[in-house]
């Protein structure tokens, strides 16, 4: 099938923003923001960030997700979005029309809709990039760079779903948790009135919790304590080395955030009232790098921890 | 070397725009905008819209240029730009620099600049987009749908240059017309101002100029008549033969604009005052389809005219 004809088909009638002009048109006029506009962009390449075997709907879901994260984490709530959709000639069309339900589906599950993209043939594997828009609920985006020292750190959901998931399907077992390796579940949209209210700094948990909680307080001038024994893991933790083990593997999806300690009454109130959970699990401290603690005892980080990069590696502070 | 590195290292240099935080972020603060914001998104796969060997840095000027020449049609200036970059483990880090460089450049020139993206490995090939915004000249953008009948129809620059260039490649003869293909000639960023001040329907010539016209043409509820030997081909056009065959295999990004014939003198004014070359080539008519002329005679569109998905022939009017 020719590039225009699937989106004349399958993407088109997702669209219905009047600025979007149906996808006939060379470009998408954005909608008047209220206030200030955040956008982000995230790709997903088919054997890297998902199996070729994955259930499409649940691609379609993750490729929304991992982008609404990035916008609720400003304290914004998602808007409008762009897909760009390198599709191999061996999937097939009804996968297609699964594909762009799904995506529409998930898009209206966060009050986003679609306004524009590109369609082409990609030779190797399904390749796809979503851009999101998110209106700001605040005066401006909340950022990873505004803690203090003396911050709490509050972690939402649950960590390690997905490395359960990793796990479970790797050991040819059916879980929940695959599928929430598939399609990561995430804080409800309300999350961002919470993040633009209290939070003084914030990120989604993407690359591993400690990883990301690191990058938090080196964007903020600081360092961080964690206490391993307060973090929410998916299905609880057996032991230190499986608690290192999910707290360092990523596509966690939820979201960290810092917050005045004054803040910490109101934080627990507005996220019971979102039927959110949510676990103050450390605190930013003013000297640079990781303290992790278990149980109050300091915890050697082994140079196994698979953190990315090694970044840990780099600029840990070891006992 | 890891994708975080990536950015770190040759993309967050190219970025000055305080709302992209040197892309340390999960999202870039937008500008706010002067007028209506425009935003369109255009990707481009190895092996299909560029091949493996063409210079790295013409891969980047393509990439900005085919989203600029749909910003530009749309009567607006491009501002903002996302990058999704797809690299494939074996493209060497130098040429990493290369394209970072030449897209830097190419933004720059346009008056755009780099506020976010995200950088992944691609297992086969070079997978990129870009996703750019812009702003309109005028209280909204142009539209495909805007023309009356009568109106007249206009192209800027020359016809068929991407195509002679594919001629030339595959006869192993290199040419200026090859590195037109690999990196199109596009009108000056001021074509966005006659755009916007004149035209009744513009839009940007990418998949050949009659299957393009047609679609401005039935976009506007109408048809369309062409002057075949009015058109500005590149070289020249030794027969109507080749003169069908490089107004049908695209990659022109030239600007296609119907404008009121009340307008005629002040688009030869300010197209000359631009320098921006501009060609009255037919005009919109209010009956459905194709009509081609060439000295005024009827030219019988062949059924092995390579129009994109064979859309003329469900629709063209034979005569």
């Amino acid at each position: 099938m020719a590039e225009r004809d699937w989106i004349k088909r399958y993407l088109a009638p997702l669209v219905s923003a009047p600025g979007a002009a149906g996808l006939t048109d060379d470009t998408a006029l954005m909608a008047t923001p209220a206030g200030p506009v955040v956008i982000t962009t995230d790709a997903m390449v088919e054997g890297v960030h998902f199996l070729p075997a994955d259930p499409i709907a649940s691609v379609a879901q993750k490729l929304v997700r991992v982008n609404v994260s990035d916008i609720l984490s400003s304290g914004a709530e998602p808007c409008e979005a762009l897909l760009t959709l390198g599709w191999p000639a061996d999937r097939s069309e009804p996968e297609l029309a699964r594909f762009a339900a799904a995506l529409a589906t998930e898009l209206a599950a966060w009050g986003a809709t679609l306004i524009g993209g590109d369609t082409v043939v990609n030779p190797a594997g399904l390749f796809l990039s979503l851009t999101l828009t998110g209106t700001c609920l605040g005066p401006a985006p909340v950022r990873r760079g505004g803690a203090s020292a003396g911050d709490d750190l509050w972690v939402t959901g649950e960590i390690g779903a997905a490395r359960r998931g990793f796990l479970d399907r790797d050991a040819g077992q059916s879980s929940s948790f695959v599928a929430r390796l598939q399609a990561p579940e995430l804080p409800p949209k309300a999350a961002a009135g919470l993040v633009a209210r209290l939070a003084t700094a914030a990120m989604d948990v993407s690359d591993g919790l400690l990883g990301d909680a690191l990058s938090l307080a080196e964007a903020s001038g600081g360092g961080v304590e964690i206490n391993l024994d307060q973090v929410p893991f998916a299905g609880g933790a057996a032991g230190q080395a499986e608690a290192l083990d999910l707290a360092t593997w990523g596509d966690d999806y939820q979201l960290l955030i810092a917050a005045a300690p004054t803040s910490r009454d109101r934080v627990v109130q507005e996220a019971e009232a979102l039927g959110l959970p949510i676990s103050r699990i450390g605190r930013i401290r003013a000297e640079a790098g990781l303290v992790l603690l278990d149980q109050g005892g300091r915890v050697n980080l082994p140079e196994t921890v698979a953190f990315e990069h090694g970044r840990i590696g780099l600029s840990a502070t070891r006992p």
